[in-house]
């Protein structure tokens, strides 16, 4: 008869044990910083004059991740992909990475070792360096906290900037990262490679390159450094904030921040094709991924610069596209999306933490006047 | 009959509301950041060519605070005080936090909001600009990740650069923290003005000071950062760590770094008052609570300056003492503990994660040979 060999969890390794493993393949000093892992504390150095950009982030196990849908590298590179992504908005390039990580006991030491290698995978294609950390014990549910440095590239893009008159952009396509969300939640099979668990109902074959598009939208984000570096450089933005609330949400903020209103055109909203496809099959309105959905990573902006030149410069930082979907008004005009039909509709509406999940529901379309 | 009012908890607030309850009454703009809490990233500036510092801290409820035991202000406090302890230990100055709050979503408003009142009052404490920050919902324990960035003084002080003759030094008086934390897990009061919660059983009228001032060592830590700056700018230490994990646990990592062993004379490690008094009390000796007991955050460093140096240094940065508490020998000799009567005993332990608490025992004392 076998033996069942126990599987090692973080008790049998040891607080410093899980360290010393984890920071193995690190390096301990490198061009840009002069001490990372090891120490009280990273010591860093920025070329002179230039700006540190800072920001935070927290992915908890049950509320942005679940382990019964992804896989733990998946989960280590959104980790850090939400958070360069923070840095991408503000036109600026990711240098380091600190990780606080709060772990179950009973944690399998393999898991955390897929997380950390999807963690280093995104720190390579990003180029950033993961310079510091902590763990700690947890009884709750498993918690990373990434917080990404960076340097501001030419011009600091803030959402503050917007005025009324600019066209409003969106990078990229929205919704595939919700309607991979929506398959998911249905129960239906995320390959592995896409991020999933390889677990759960088939997909008709006919939706399997779009679901796994979508999925892969979702699990492996790759943020618009290059686009946001590029409209930092050109001094072409406005206003910039990432689609990680969702294109509603996120154009309140942005819209809060420059003290303006906006109008969507609903046609003119790129939806992803998978989320399209996806949508069908689901029969869900595609718009209300792109619009509600959230977890895109695109940019969102505002600029008064011609279309042509806009394209040229984000065509050049390989975005694969950008849509202008709106106009930005005066901040008594509100948030208003206009449907094909020229009925309109209030904006509102994006995720939000301690409330259920307030998806923007265009069945509660109402005409305005 | 009185109306019972429902108590405002995060449900009822949302995320946003929350965000802006918290950042309402910070800075937006000031000297030394450019732009803080309220855009995707914080964008900080840095007198050109200084080195940032940067370190990651989790506080978990359960595992590093008990609500039982913990002022919600003393918890915020202790939050950002261990991380600036950190920075102190590199002989840098404390300049930005980053906060991510992971809140069950039942929390009281209210103490949310004594919690950023502690982390307010030890930011202007430390001289901390608080600029960026994330909030999420958690089915579990709360949990603050803080992350404080900071700029180096003189020289880089790391736990590398301990050389064999060097004499071994710790400031301050070490196991308040350690004998706070018995008298509270055997249900002691602790008082809320000394960061407790004002319940639990009385302690005699002549161990109330004692007692107070061994809590306020525990819950309302004073970082070392003049101390670590003024050792930094003379260039006067060779090696230093903050005494986090116990002098035990923490002499080892510094060892560990430098590549050498040290030898610990029991007599000169300044015992606190505080710790002493609570020891004779509940009879337990307070060595064991200075040694192996943890979060004193004093800095334990090694130097080959004169004692009359070290002590006019140490002065003037207000540290309240210092004292020589053994020498650093070859590797090979390992880490030993002499005690009064010239018997030696290996020194091991620390607090480690993961693994039930491995308080130095003294009890286990076995000569050496």
């Amino acid at each position: 008869m076998a033996r069942r060999v126990p599987v090692p969890t973080l008790r049998t390794l040891g607080e410093f044990g899980l360290i010393a493993r984890l920071t193995a393949s690190l390096p301990r000093r490198g061009a840009g910083f002069l001490l990372g892992v090891g120490d009280d504390a990273a010591a860093l150095r920025l070329p002179s004059g230039r700006t540190l950009l800072a920001t935070t982030d927290l992915l908890v196990e049950g509320e942005d991740f679940r382990w019964e849908q992804a896989d733990p590298v998946a989960v280590g590179w959104k980790a850090l992909a939400v958070n360069v992504s923070d840095i991408a908005a503000m036109g600026g390039r990711p240098r380091f990475v600190l990780l606080g990580l709060a772990v179950p006991s009973g944690t399998p030491v393999a898991r955390i070792d897929a997380l950390y290698r999807g963690l280093r995978r995104a720190a390579g294609a990003f180029r950033v360096l993961l310079v510091g950390g902590d763990v700690s014990a947890s009884t709750g549910p498993l918690l990373l906290a990434v917080t990404v440095l960076g340097e501001a590239g030419g011009r600091l893009l803030t959402r503050a900037g917007a005025r009324v008159g600019e066209t409003l952009w969106v990078t990229g396509r929205l919704g595939g990262s919700a309607a991979a969300l929506a398959a998911l939640s249905r129960g239906y099979r995320a390959a592995r490679e896409a991020g999933g668990t390889g677990r759960g109902r088939p997909v008709p074959a006919r939706l399997a390159g779009s679901l796994r598009r979508a999925l892969t939208r979702h699990f492996r984000p790759c943020p618009r450094v290059r686009a946001g570096a590029a409209l930092a450089r050109r001094g072409l933005a406005s206003a910039v904030i990432d689609v990680s609330d969702g294109l509603a949400g996120d154009l309140l903020h942005l819209c809060e921040a420059s003290g303006v209103g906006a109008l969507v055109e609903a046609a003119a909203v790129p939806v992803d094709p998978a989320a399209a496809a996806i949508g069908a099959w689901l029969r869900i309105d595609p718009l209300a991924w792109a619009l509600g959905g959230g977890e895109d990573f695109e940019l969102l902006f505002t600029t008064s610069a011609p279309a042509a030149a806009v394209r040229k410069t984000l065509a050049r930082a390989g975005t694969g596209g950008a849509a202008a979907i709106g106009r930005i008004l005066p901040r008594r005009a509100g948030l208003t999306l206009q449907h094909p039909d020229g009925t309109l509709s209030p904006i509102s509406g994006g995720f939000e933490h301690f409330r259920s999940a307030t998806a923007f529901r265009l069945d509660s379309r109402r005409p305005l006047r």
